[in-house]
């Protein structure tokens, strides 16, 4: 696998499966579906959809009929930033480059695009059931993302993450916020697409140990970049942890051990995917990629 | 059937499957956990489980395995609501005689309680898939829920209001306003319980016809008791609508013509379920309810 090129070729599968499968901008009422396509359409990594594609991949099942599934992994990750963004939460004005949704389109609309992608990600998980997918493995997998997304993740971590401003946090709390805020999304990820192979327990402990290690080096990384990225590269400006007082992992660790620790959490992901033949490869690439990543 | 009895029982089956199904208020992050239970609990009518249940029962099909379905429209109706009251949107302080969530609970967690009701709907919306329901059928049934709670309903009902705000309306959009921003949801009640229990394309048009005309009446009487009704039944004030320059039935029509229009849709909405057998009698006598109501 000329890994560059696979990683390339997913990205434009899942941009172009997005296009299609999102309402035209033009469709009434055109602020929402501007609203929705704008941020999704901002650049972002598609993390969550190829680590899911590469997940079936490592299990060698074929990936066609669950590409809307993939496509709604990034819209749950879309409508959460929507929202982590707004005034009431982080406030932020930019991300990656661009005027937030609430800037761009004005608050109440930024909370109704952030509602509809999240609705709308479930009308793309249902999808592969009439493709063929097994209707029971499919609801299984949308009951793994709705716990995720939801009081088993991403909303617990929000909130936790909310109650926690400018209070001082150890390395367990911390570590608890991230794994909730965004180590579970990479994990449903992960984890959704094993359980629509049908796999079993043992492989299924494995994908979930890649998938908690694979999420706190990306979270570790994420922290460094606040102090060392390029402000052009990441689309935001640099040093907003420490201007907020916000508890990171450099400002617990300092930055050497840091990137020490982000680099042991690689190697733990690559050790779970020990027994894996070499159709993990993408896998193995991605996690590498975490932590030499300049955004 | 005695029809009082009836909706008795079912509103507390409904409140017991609710306290039943909802994270406990003491769990952590116990914030969020309260903020779901204060919305859910502040007093709904369960009007659209009730509808759900009804046309189970019309249908004669047993409701128990999906009575944690019938939960969720009340959580997506909730869900709803909060994100409704925010500054952003109405900007109201008041429901139902109590604080509203973001006055209770601060904005930010008041969205984080929003996005978990929505996302935990979805999780009781599975569950009859463990219970022995057809998961093919309980998948259409979410479908069809997720399009009326999203983009061909509620949240397109919601872009609209707010972009009509201190517009002039005629009445063909203030129409459709509501048949996306109420109606949908409460066809979805009707129509996913109709999915379920695999019935015909004709009793299904039929109970869509119901379900339109049962919206319509809702909403133009809540547009009438915001001028005539008791703001103490109602826990809110009276006369918003007028204060907030808002297009309504009695705006465009008068009081009286407004009143015989809602009269008018009960009588469609029975015609509707002229087919059926007294197994229909609670829908009949819901109908019925909706004009003859104070709050």
């Amino acid at each position: 696998v000329n890994i560059d090129l696979y990683l390339k070729e997913k990205l434009q599968l899942i941009n172009q499966e997005l296009d299609h499968l999102l309402p035209e901008a033009h469709l009434e009422p055109q602020i929402l579906h501007q609203a929705m396509r704008y941020s999704v359409f901002a650049g972002g990594k598609r993390l969550r959809p190829v680590l899911f594609l590469a997940t079936l991949d490592a299990l060698q099942k074929p990936a066609d009929i669950y590409l809307p599934f993939a496509c709604a992994l990034e819209l749950i990750h879309t409508y959460s930033l929507i929202h982590d963004d707004l005034p009431a939460m982080d406030n932020d004005d930019l991300r990656r480059g661009l005027p937030t949704s609430h800037k761009k389109f004005g608050e109440g609309q930024a909370i109704l695009a952030g509602d509809a992608l999240l609705t709308f990600a479930y009308k793309l998980m249902v999808l592969p059931g009439k493709m063929g997918a097994s209707t029971s493995k499919l609801l299984a997998a949308i009951e793994e993302v709705t716990d995720c997304a939801g009081l088993k993740g991403m909303i617990v971590g929000q909130v936790l993450d909310i109650d926690a401003e400018k209070k001082d946090l150890d390395l367990d709390q911390l570590q608890k916020i991230h794994s909730n805020k965004t180590g579970a999304l990479f994990a449903a990820s992960i984890r959704s697409a094993a359980i629509l192979t049908d796999c079993n327990t043992e492989t299924m402990a494995r994908l979930t140990g890649y998938a908690e290690n694979f999420g706190l080096a990306f979270q570790i990384t994420d922290d460094i970049l606040d102090v060392i990225g390029d402000a052009g590269k990441m689309g935001k400006p640099i040093g907003s942890d420490q201007k907020q007082l916000k508890t990171t992992y450099p400002s617990l660790l300092g930055l050497e051990r840091s990137k020490a620790l982000a680099k042991e959490h690689v190697e733990q992901a690559l050790y779970c995917l020990n027994e894996f033949s070499d159709s993990a490869d993408p896998l193995r690439a991605l996690v590498r990629k975490v932590i030499n990543r300049e955004n």
